[in-house]
């Protein structure tokens, strides 16, 4: 029995079911997990999974399928905001011609092309989000807490070197996992250190950013700009929610989705198939792939 | 001398000039041209020289440097159609999460790792878009006057296959040059045959594209929608036009912006190194480069 998913309350679905596919698992589920063998997550994040909480044997697996999408995403609103696209379809649509070419007013945007594109992460988003953006002429940095490398990467280091990275970077990609040392890991700082200059993509976890530093140094104009996919508050029912205490909403140099950046058909059926391999894995008492904690 | 190049008429400049930098050139101007030894256009199209027009031993040459800028953008620009992240930059300010995780009654967007890319045209522009698109996951065909091929394309052909990469394109890249051949290649049967789910990307030149027909199409969904960089009229001055007589700025399947895919501070930078360049081979009586015409 598979219990049931979601963002509603899944602990009823949990007496007798011998997998939780959900984002959750905390102290109140333990006492229903009566049968319970493994917690698939739907992604790749386990922050939700509390490991004290879990049952002795029990294993978290996860599954990702997601990093093509959150590359697109991440250069398509790269892209987007660096040559102020949205405001020139905005004004093209009441006739005005926002280019430097018809109002000389306006200063010229910068492609990518020779832009240095900073990574804080480089796990299976950061890797591919990197080849994305090469393929467009930028020059790759990255830091990581094993400092690994890939392929064409200018340098890479562990995250102590983040500063030399905020101070290189034209674009900031946030794409490191959310650990009690990575919480607010960008704040007032690291944002005057990135400059009025370059813009921030998160799509790691909202909480990898101080929200209030970002909100200031957006409203401010010490950074550029802002694409965050990845929030402070989510709907707890429904799809209404303010996503942030901030009014990010105001400001016009950010871009705001709702965690969506991964969220596309490719991930959906390439998830399906790995949770559904490991749900006959476990039928037949193999061992499961992908996993990621084991309660003890 | 260098005569002046710009919007305005550049004819007043052409006495005495020997180089005219500019996009046009037309019988009216022939007479004044009398010292005049080089028309420089500081982009790649000519379509703007009238070649009866150019006086005998007068030569027209081009510059690129826009291929990296034009390639992001149309990546750019098709992500955001195919995910409606525009939509959801909108809601979210709202406080909605337009994604089906929250909202069931929401689609799935499709990513573009796997979806198929079908280039008109396969010049610098398209062969370099099609680097940009091939690094996401896409599949990419192309038809083409001559038929070349590019590495990694699924198959390429003369524009007599048009019909079959309409069918099988997710994705239409326009970006051809604007012949008498080509004005209006693509009319209502071409658009009919791309299909409800495919959407067109036009980084060409407007009139390759019938524009009564392409209104008509996205008015009535009957392709997904469109990117329209290149357009049916120009601001003859200042930085205010409507840029097509039908009313494309009513629709939502939409994307309209003022030519402004190639214009970046790297083409600008890369184009007047080439134009200079050109200027100091005339003054030592070298071969000029990128000549494309010559009059006779």
């Amino acid at each position: 029995m598979v219990g049931a998913a979601g963002r509603r309350d899944d602990r009823p679905a949990l007496p007798g079911a011998h997998v939780l596919v959900g984002p959750r698992f905390t102290t109140p589920f333990t006492a229903a997990a009566d049968a319970l063998r493994l917690v698939h997550v739907a992604g790749a994040g386990v922050d939700g999974i509390d490991e004290q909480a879990l049952p002795p044997g029990v294993a978290v697996a996860n599954t990702f399928h997601h990093e093509a999408s959150i590359a697109e995403y991440a250069v398509a609103t790269t892209v987007l905001m660096r040559r102020r696209l949205q405001q020139q379809d905005a004004a093209l649509r009441h006739g005005r011609w926002a280019s430097p070419v018809y109002d000389p007013a306006l200063q010229q945007s910068s492609g990518l092309d020779g832009a240095t594109v900073g990574f804080v992460g480089l796990g299976h988003i950061g890797r591919r989000a990197w080849q994305a953006f090469r393929a467009l002429g930028a020059r790759g940095i990255a830091v990581s807490r094993s400092g690994s490398s890939a392929e064409g990467l200018a340098w890479t280091a562990t995250v102590d070197r983040l500063h030399q990275l905020l101070d290189e970077a034209d674009v900031l990609v946030l794409c490191l996992p959310l650990r009690a040392e990575t919480r607010h890991l960008i704040g007032e700082h690291e944002l005057w250190r990135l400059g009025p200059d370059a813009m921030l993509v998160n799509v790691a976890r909202g909480a990898v950013v101080d929200p209030a530093a970002l909100y200031t140094a957006l409203a401010e104009r010490r950074i550029g700009g802002a694409v965050i996919d990845t929030w402070y508050a989510y709907p707890t029912a429904g799809a209404a929610a303010r996503p942030a205490e901030q009014p990010f909403e105001l400001l016009d140099n950010v871009f705001m989705t709702p965690h969506i950046s991964g969220v596309t058909t490719q991930t959906f059926r390439g998830r399906v198939r790995d949770i559904a391999r490991n749900l006959q894995l476990l039928a037949r008492g193999d061992d499961l792939e992908r996993v990621v904690l084991t309660g003890r």
